[in-house]
């Protein structure tokens, strides 16, 4: 793979550049830019942005009828492995802050997804439960999270999808 | 690798944790819950997130100094490499909103980094181009932004990194 990637783009209207000839002019309409990436072409976090991106587009997309967002799923599904967990256990393996994961939970027990129950021993803490409920929730969402991951094994090769989540998963 | 990872966490909510005063006892150092994550476990997007999460926490540790942020490196980098490039063109290439690009931008100019120039053709649109004063940022800038990915090969391991560098990239 060349150390310069060119990338594409849709040409500005006004953006002037050096022709061959070296003569600033406006490429023709219909004419696309080739964007030269720089030092971004070597740095990994430039492109997990971009998966990210549009991975959250696609779950968001597919996901739409559920209307559930990638960090809802992650705490209903967190919750059903594990009943009785604490908030601060949630907030410390999905690396959510406190203050986003109360919100988060005050939305899904208003959805009837989730319990809050005191826990018997510190009443300062609570215990999180998924309800009847939830739990139907979740196993129709589950169909749509397995379309979507399906979407990313269509875009990255199954073989490929495979060896990025070994990788990301070491690193984890 | 078994198909359902065993991550350890804070214990749950039926154990108190020590506080500063000394009230609550910490559990012993071996009763850790171990926190299954169940469907979590086989979604790329839960780990493209976490990587993502870590990634952007050692850029601003490491760039601290420099005081700039991923998304205003990736501007800044981009109109070095494409001088008069076009704010649809940035907006397009790094899928980043008009709207924020706008605030970003307004940033790096009012720090003197870069500049909108009027296009000549088009007088709706600007061209954008870094200051010397920005050129001069960004060698400084770099510097760090190559220890912030030195940090990221080794907590990947070198070989890992080149791996999902080439995958990344190959997803676009």
């Amino acid at each position: 793979m060349s150390s310069r990637r060119k990338l594409m783009a849709a040409s500005g209207p006004a953006v002037a550049r050096k022709a061959s000839n070296g003569e600033f002019r406006r490429p023709p309409s219909g004419r696309r830019r080739r964007i030269d990436l720089g030092a971004l072409d070597d740095r990994v976090g430039y492109f997990v942005r971009r998966l990210q991106v549009w991975i959250f587009q696609d779950f968001m997309r597919t996901l739409k009828s559920a209307q559930i967002r990638p960090a809802q799923y992650s705490v209903l599904t967190l919750i059903q492995a594990n009943s009785g967990l604490s908030q601060s256990d949630v907030a410390d393996t999905l690396g959510i802050e406190r203050a986003r994961l109360v919100r988060l939970l005050d939305e899904l027990e208003r959805r009837g997804l989730t319990a809050r129950l005191p826990s018997t021993r510190d009443r300062r803490s609570h215990a999180l439960f998924v309800t009847a409920e939830g739990r139907r929730a979740l196993e129709r969402i589950e169909v749509l999270v397995a379309r979507h991951e399906a979407h990313v094994a269509e875009r990255l090769g199954p073989a490929q999808r495979k060896t990025l989540l070994k990788l990301l998963k070491d690193f984890g």
